[in-house]
């Protein structure tokens, strides 16, 4: 979806190594976007994003791998030739739904979401025949999506899963960060944060859905409490959405993991637009009305099998 | 779906003039028949079907054209991996879904009709990869469904429609005219009858919808009030499911016909199983318990654009 970062580029370096060409898509697909959600001010940055590729490529060239050949950017017309996009539920036009995979989780939030996702990845895929798709492990249920689509559709490719790039403190990279500001940024950690205190729990032993996830919302909970005793000038407040330990398959809720499957920890909150600004405070992008956005952050964590 | 007939052999014949390989798909697809539908008795022939194939292929080694050089028949494992084919609504799995077309004519009486055969055509398409595929007239909402398919999707591949087989009299051949019997094979005729006298009306001039429309109408109410009059033992009562004059693409109702696009007029009739058989009457092929099972028939004409 273009405003590209870090982690758009690790899947692009990925895709080099192991192909002599990498085709990029770039796309804003109404269609995942709820009626309700960010699409008019999702960030659109074509200039920018097209100087990433080109330094890309320039870092690609001194290597002996492939190289970016193609950038992909249709119009809202190429990929829904027949009836305008419609993101209302049931909706007209022509659309793939996975249940109830695509209704867990993120899609529980965003019930068009996955749709939108699996049917312009049909699309994308026809169009682009590619032998290898690469997806980001930040959206791990779109992962997920992504792999039954090419099982149940006996599409002819392969799915790469590249690792999350994250911040230095471990915050996941998303194009959505740009609308955090500085405060929220420094409040969003509590979710990876959280996710750790889960993933250590299961590293210690425990195997009981509620062993693993208590200090995941424990630390919400404190985290939370710190803020709102703070003056609203300084605070950021947020709200957690869920977290989540899932099969990771499926995804959907498990009571106990499975050694020999291992476990998705996951999670969504969603950060609110700060109460008071301070005086030439950096707020991060704002919208057309010159206000914070709620901005809602995802983040993963995979519980490895243990045989 | 197999139960091979002559209208299937027509779509072969027409692929092997203008392919060299012709692949012929048999594959009884659980996810297009409702929960009350007839997946159960559906014919399967497949020695016959072999035998129709073979047949077919000496009729074609003496002339300068293609052949049928494969035979896709897999099992329901292969062609819904990961979850059982689900018939109900909303249903869990992977399916394509299109709005309204879908839902109209075929898919106000059988819901999840359409949203089967979207899913099953994609899969048959992504494992086949075709040039070309062919479809039948005969069905004429899945044939625009296909052609959506492939536009929304941009599938790589055209779309070839073969007109409908008939028998002397005008009959839609089906697979499903086995369940027939003599009395009911007679009177089915009234639907293809009563569709031919709203196409006169077109030839004739009419384009408003009540003109073209209203003698198709009156020869159903005429037959079945004949029919009505007879003993039960010689009688076959129908019900008529509806006669429609729609949008060449979208299938959609409409109150008059453009004269440069055209129209399609189409109808669907439910046979009703006979009140009393004669002795040795020939019943047609019967159900498990010894019983006729309601037919249901389709037909369609396509009005030609007049310019």
């Amino acid at each position: 979806m273009g405003a590209l970062h870090e982690g758009h580029v690790s899947l692009m370096r990925h895709a080099a190594a192991e192909n002599t060409d990498v085709f990029v898509t770039i796309y804003v697909n109404p269609t995942q976007f709820g009626l309700n959600e960010d699409l008019a001010s999702y960030p659109k940055t074509w200039e920018a994003d097209m100087q990433v590729l080109e330094k890309l490529n320039q870092e690609l060239a001194t290597a002996n791998q492939g190289r970016v050949t193609a950038v992909f950017a249709p119009t809202t017309k190429t990929m829904y030739p027949t009836l305008p996009p419609d993101s209302s539920i049931p909706g007209v036009g022509s659309f793939i739904e996975m249940r109830p995979l695509g209704q867990l989780l993120e899609g529980a939030s965003r019930p068009v979401f996955f749709r939108g996702v699996a049917t312009v990845c049909m699309k994308l895929f026809n169009i682009c025949a590619p032998d290898r798709v690469y997806f980001g492990q930040k959206d791990v249920q779109q992962t997920r999506i992504i792999k039954r689509l090419i099982q149940d559709f006996h599409l002819d490719m392969s799915l790469r899963v590249i690792p999350t790039s994250r911040e230095s403190d471990g915050l996941a990279l998303s194009s959505r960060n740009v609308y955090l500001g500085a405060r929220r940024r420094n409040v969003g950690i509590v979710l990876n944060q959280a996710l750790r205190k889960a993933e250590l729990q299961y590293k210690n032993g425990m195997r009981l859905r509620n062993d693993v996830l208590w200090p995941a919302f424990d630390h919400g909970d404190m985290t939370l409490l710190e803020q709102e005793q703070m003056e609203p000038s300084k605070r950021a407040k947020f709200e957690v959405d869920y977290i989540s330990l899932a099969d990771p398959d499926t995804m959907e809720e498990i009571d106990q993991i499975d050694d020999a499957k291992g476990a998705i920890l996951s999670g969504a909150v969603k950060m609110l637009p700060v109460e008071e600004a301070q005086d030439g405070e950096n707020l991060g992008q704002l919208d057309a009305e010159g206000r914070q956005v709620p901005v809602r952050l995802i983040d993963n964590i995979v519980l490895e099998p243990m045989r």
